[in-house]
């Protein structure tokens, strides 16, 4: 399957190890010389060892963010493009040096094409399932972009297709590979605050129904949700991250404005409870009716870490605090780096024939519960057992 | 009933105008001269015409944070002590040139004592409305700390009492008179964030059972209840200011730590969600589990507040954020101020024969919430309609 | 010459020792009942062992800031009014229980007076050196405002008139009892930020000739000089103060705007750069020409100390920062206790018979250093030795 | 000369306009549809249209920042590096897809090289004359990292070349293309904060002689100088840039701890001042013996700006005050843009036949001052015209 191969050199650098030497030189005269490199550098793969990618759906988010992620990564390279605009496809190839297309109708063919060896998802939430198994059926890694799908099926039969491809299937929680999401939680996990005590969170923006993007975010058949799905996800995903446990209930209400025409389909907003065995909860909102805003504070027995904004794409603000009440202001790295990051920790876990760390399996607990809180909030806040 | 007036000049600067003024004359040579004092100064009314305040129950809270509020104060002046340790009464009176003592059994006799207008009840909870009630059976005015009392019987029959005697029963809700809270809710209401969607707030501390002034909150008969009681209140009022609707309904569930000695009578944390007619909800969470933190949120169509810490006595930071992401701090005042400044509005709404601000009905109303709180969580979160 | 005294349990409690105690008793049932104080409090003298002050110049400064400084100290009560307007002498007077009150022919009468035992100075700077000489004349004990005096002969004979009169002088340099400064230097002789090698502070707002506390400042016979005067001092001050050593020389120069009338008398800026035995310089600059700020940096070999504003009556924010570039957010206490606490440490001091802790001997250094920046400035940069 | 081009779309999309737009169509049911791209996104252009590049000098800075800034270009590709390491070049060569190598003894072969249009030079300071005469002869454009070279001489020779030959020579002042720094510089140019009356800021760092890439910066020979060279620049270009004056004249003095075995050919610390036409002066440090700062500060008639840090590579924090005190935020975009946007800036000059915008002459102004400052500190402060 391979054509790419991800090196033992490249794995150690991007572990942290092993910068990049050559012949040492001292510099005593005005004259150029060589000298090694000091420091450690998260360099490129060469071009041909890299893992091949198709991205599917050429959307903003795609052209944005992901497509500049794909040319800053150091194991991965765009070969391939999938999308019903050959105007657009063809635009972008040229730019990116990308030259082969595929259309939604010709796309079981890259089962033949030895250039593609991953397939990235970025269509509505309502089409991943489809495409993401047929990516599989062609025998491709799959990374999906997160909410999973729109039903638990859906995310079920996407888990079995990638078992039966013996393919990786990622979800792309971003937040996951954001450096300083990955260092609050790494504090977390080291006690610097004390035993997790409660988490609270909330995610949300304006939708505006004349912007594109938005648009078919309030369509139930193509997002499958409302607010909860696309953006309310993050708080939701964060807790589970952060508490680390199956949660046994859920309660949750909508808070959609009445008369709102964005809202007939969709839920504008729904606040929710999990509960977990240990005892703790965790509580949050998302909107579609709020400002910008995505945020999380986890209250522990000996401080409290908070982040505003929480997973936003270029900047993540974290401040921890201790009983002294002085906030320390936590720099973890550029946020902008979750978009290569995720690419590269796939691919690294794709040539290892390893889960990717966002698996699956992740997206369909995450589903299962928002599943849940719908269930909840459809019966104006009554408990959920899951 | 006086013997303490509050002058017109007094009302009239504590609404911001006439400043106090005196011949003027320029300073033409390096010769003292008078001048008159320019800007507006909120300047005490001579001690005379102060309303005269017995203080009931002199701990820490009391000497650390009421007294000096009566001494910075404009319209008070603290006249008598009322104690269960006289050697801690008299030291403190001739610190403060009080000179007139009670204990807990000749309290009654306050009636008949002319320098005593209002009484301030810092006594813990299941005391206040006994104490309360004799007040106004003495015919004074009251200013009862928070949470109002142990039950909404005890709530009524306070509000009752007040009634009967013809005299002002406050509740010590100190975040109202706050600077910075009070701008807060001024933005809220003028719409700086638009419409309010969401509410969310923490307030917790860790107790500490060996600490004095925690050892008697861990006990139901004196505290009523737990972390909500205590502490939680805070953001629990601070929804219900923000949101200014009467719930209709609420859930909730406690996260007390499983064998914890510390909460065999009390609970350790809960949390929290009221709803709204408006259809929004309002989520918090208190604990005696965490460190020390004090957060509020408030979610806008166009903007949204956050507060933390929320309710400190000495600092409150403020940020608002629009859809551009880009946080302003707003300070309105040193949070210090909200003792005295508490105390001043009781002063004068006494004086105007007026509710107090946050009155009696206010602390009432949050104590039938919470113990709605705790019917739904002792229920495993069951929705409990108000 | 007391009148006054402060015991030694007030000098204890002051040191952070000995908390008010009475005896204890344990709270089993909710029946009210004494209990000892938890915690350490800084409780007010009883009136009598106050020391008794005289407050000469009833401006804005010293009717805003200063009386309710007075009002909230432990070891001061002010007894004496001396202005040249009777009538806000008066109504001061009534509001705040003073009833002995002088105007500027009268005041020395004050040698007579057995209820003044300290005077405390906030009149135009040019009139500092005649009134606390008067002040030492009648056998006070003096705070004097900051800029000492108008030229360094007159701050000479100040100090001669404290020590020919056995009275202590201080100059009042608020930000010294301010708990964020202190702390900030506290850390900075700690060695957290290792070696200090730069100061780097502006202090300045905008001069506005038609507010009345401002006029005087623009005119040099009143004010001494301009904006290094009044706002000025501050920065230089704390450079003075972290560096902890003599300078030994100066350049300036000025940035008063061209044809500004403000400025006819006193310069409206100046930028200065003072030199250490050490090797290091400290770097500053004083405005009349900006909008409101008092910032300064201390950079350490180790990490560096950052203050915006430094020196406001309401707010001090700090953040130290090392070599991770995480700020962290000091927090020392409430700044509005700067005044209580400077009046405070110069009751001690005066008590004691010993040296204020800001004494006359800093306010000539500071004007000495004052008068050479100005002198550098004159000579447009050139470097003037101390 | 070209071989690249940067088509009219290319420079409408920089300017903001014009999104890339495919045909349209109505998302009604689950089913992959094409879509027209939402919003404006700084597309690349087609590999065979961007300008060629060849880096020269292969160090820690050139390949942790500048290669990424390559990859991230719109306008740019790297085709040629030339070092003295072969294996490190050819190493790094395979990982970016460049093929093209020289040494520095075979370096002017590239004036044959139909594949090169321009060099980015990252060589120790004294080198930069050199190759950048060296590579105007070979006909290719100059983007020469800061500081331009060691003497004025140097820097009027390059530029000299640079008119000889007919092509643009820019130094790589990557700041001046960093969008909160452009942001706050547009502010104050659109009178956000008023007429400018002042501006200080420091830029240091802790300079580690057994650090290669600090190695060379602490000898003469091979830096041109000390701290002022290296990182004080960007304080000092700052307030250029703010001011936008030609200042009249300097003042400055050294802080070079005493016997410190890293200063024996360069400065460790200095501290300057420059005074403009117009009357105002902006006052600043640098030091390699601080914990790394760089920070800037405009203070204005009617507001205040600061940044802390102002030039890292990754953040940039930036606070905008006015009379209110109240900060507000500022966030332009993420600080890692600047590097591929220098590169981007210097393509579209170069392009359109234009001087890039921080070009050769800037680079003279600078090193010309720095050579006052160093010429005034080596006077003790004696004030050196320009």
């Amino acid at each position: 399957m391979t054509g790419f191969r991800i090196d033992r050199r490249s794995l150690l650098v991007a572990a942290g190890g092993l910068p990049l030497m050559a012949s040492a030189a001292s510099a005593a005269t005005p004259k150029a010389q060589g000298q090694p490199l000091a420091g450690k550098f998260n360099l490129p793969d060469p071009p041909k060892e890299r893992m091949r990618w198709a991205v599917v759906g050429l959307g903003s988010f795609a052209v944005g963010q992901m497509m500049p992620g794909f040319v800053a990564s150091s194991h991965a390279r765009m070969t391939a493009f999938v999308s019903g605009s050959p105007d657009k496809a063809h635009d972008l190839g040229a730019r990116y040096g990308v030259s082969k297309f595929y259309d939604y109708s010709t796309f079981d063919r890259i089962a033949d094409d030895k250039e593609i060896d991953a397939v990235y998802i970025a269509l509505p939430v309502a089409l991943h399932a489809e495409y993401t198994i047929r990516a599989f059926k062609a025998g491709k890694h799959v990374l999906c972009e997160k909410p999973m799908a729109s039903t638990v099926a859906e995310c079920e039969a996407m888990i079995a297709a990638a078992r039966a491809a013996n393919r990786q299937l990622g979800i792309a929680y971003r937040v996951h590979f954001e450096p300083n999401n990955m260092d609050a939680i790494k504090r977390l996990r080291a006690g610097e605050i004390g035993d997790l005590r409660y988490f609270s969170g909330e995610a949300g923006f304006v939708a505006n129904p004349d912007y594109p993007p938005h648009k078919w975010r309030l369509r139930k058949a193509l997002a499958g949700g409302g607010s909860m799905y696309d953006i309310g996800i993050y708080a939701l995903n964060a807790a589970l991250w952060a508490v680390d446990e199956a949660p046994v209930s859920v309660s949750a209400v909508y808070s959609t404005p009445a008369n709102d025409p964005r809202f007939k389909e969709v839920e504008g907003g729904v606040e929710w409870r999990l509960r977990f065995p240990s005892g703790i909860s965790a509580q949050g909102a998302s909107s579609y009716c709020w400002t910008y805003a995505t945020r999380q504070r986890f209250f522990g027995a000996e401080g409290s870490i908070s982040m505003d904004p929480a997973s936003d794409y270029n900047q993540i603000n974290t401040t921890m605090q201790h009983a002294d009440l002085t906030p320390v202001t936590l720099r973890a790295g550029n946020p902008a780096v979750q978009f290569s990051a995720q690419i590269d920790a796939f691919c690294m876990a794709a040539a290892a024939n390893q889960p990717h760390q966002t698996p699956g399996e992740m997206g369909l607990r995450d589903i299962r519960i928002i599943q849940a809180i719908y269930q909840s909030a459809d019966a104006d806040g009554q408990i959920v057992r899951l």
